[in-house]
């Protein structure tokens, strides 16, 4: 039996749904509500001590690392297969996917926590953030959060990150001249991690990612968009929807 | 035929050696000389336009990233094999070589970047180590060692450094009650990448990695050091040697 503990079809979340959508592998879905800081609560805890979404459970056996979730998954259920068998194809699709997990997601994730802090951290007095913060089990995310919760990130570390994501689009720019997808002639675990991170970017990021100035990863996007796995990942429900709509219609 | 551009036997240069010896793969060793900041230089940055050792050419084709390099070493010439056929051991091995890459390397590069950054610059004049700044690809990297030079790091910063690096000797010291190998019953990219980071922190880092604090890391350490692999790999010259030979015996 395969679980996946995950938030909303976003991000990290979001890379590990891609594939077991693309690989129509059934899983029972558990929901963690990361903006009410449930990823940090002992009971989650108890399953991931990093206190970080996404998590595998397979037959009882935890995974954690959506990257390394992902290539558990492929070796695992091989069919249809996500990592390219060409030795040289796979390495382009292994450091892209480690590009996205060391320099685009935390730019990407810096920027969208410094516009979403508030809309968080108003919901709590400042003891109960200060609670939640105090159980993050990593230094540096503890030490991130309260950051972009007190002063905010200067405009400088904002222009920086901005800089990494045009960075990391004008890497998928060039990869895609060469081939239909980001590793080359085959969908792979590339394309499924960096969708993961640009699926909401057109339109908030246009300056980075239009057609204009990546027409090529524009129409990657269109093309990720219409596969049929691609749109049953994004269809999974959010947490804080759900949380909303048990709190709006009491059982 | 296989080519390396790498520097001295440590840290991500020595990552691939350890892989390369233990294969027994015979290869075309290129000395990169990163204390003269050659892989900045553009005869390097045609090769890597990241400006980061080591590289692997294979019949032409370059090969970046120390991590994707070793995956793809074990997948092109699988004897004896690294990565383990388990897949769940396989998991536990990609944690690790990605824990590596994402907290354990930074931290220890950081805090040997500032023990001796100033044995770098003290031959530089103030326009040279611009110079040679200006030319590294990655901002962030240009910071860092920008502001080593310039102020050093703070207290809090190297204090939080080490503590990251207790934390990943802790991990390893935990890995290891389950297993003679980090990642299990097998020897692995796992125990190549921690090795390639901790071979010299004995001694240097006694607080850290000791008898008295990581017994089953100390004795992991022992049984690395024992493989002929090993042993070869920490053999292989350093460019700062050979550039000192260089100098004293002009040809």
């Amino acid at each position: 039996m395969l679980e996946l503990y995950h938030a909303e079809p976003a991000s990290n979340s979001l890379k590990v749904l891609l594939c077991l959508k693309e690989k129509g592998l059934e899983f029972v879905s558990h929901l963690v509500n990361i903006q009410a800081f449930e990823q940090h609560e002992p009971r989650f805890l108890a399953i991931n001590p990093d206190g970080q979404v996404p998590v595998l459970v397979h037959d009882g056996t935890v995974i954690t690392e959506s990257t390394v979730i992902n290539e558990y998954l492929d070796q695992v259920f091989p069919a249809p297969a996500l990592r390219p068998a060409d030795p040289i194809e796979c390495a382009r699709m292994r450091v892209l996917t480690k590009y996205v997990d060391e320099y685009f997601r935390p730019a990407l994730s810096q920027i969208g926590w410094q516009l979403m802090i508030h809309t968080i951290t108003d919901r709590l007095t400042p003891e109960e953030f200060a609670a939640k913060l105090a159980r993050i089990p990593r230094e540096e995310k503890r030490e991130k959060w309260r950051i972009a919760a007190a002063q905010g990130y200067t405009a400088e570390q904002m222009a920086a990150w901005r800089r990494t994501l045009a960075e990391g689009i004008g890497k998928m720019e060039a990869a895609l001249a060469s081939g239909p997808w980001l590793a080359g002639p085959h969908y792979s675990l590339a394309d499924v991690a960096c969708f993961a991170m640009a699926a909401n970017m057109p339109g908030r990021f246009s300056d980075i990612m239009s057609e204009t100035v990546s027409p090529r990863v524009m129409d990657w996007h269109r093309r990720m968009r219409a596969r049929p796995a691609v749109v049953a990942a994004l269809a999974m429900p959010s947490p804080m929807q759900a949380a909303a709509r048990a709190r709006g219609r009491p059982a």
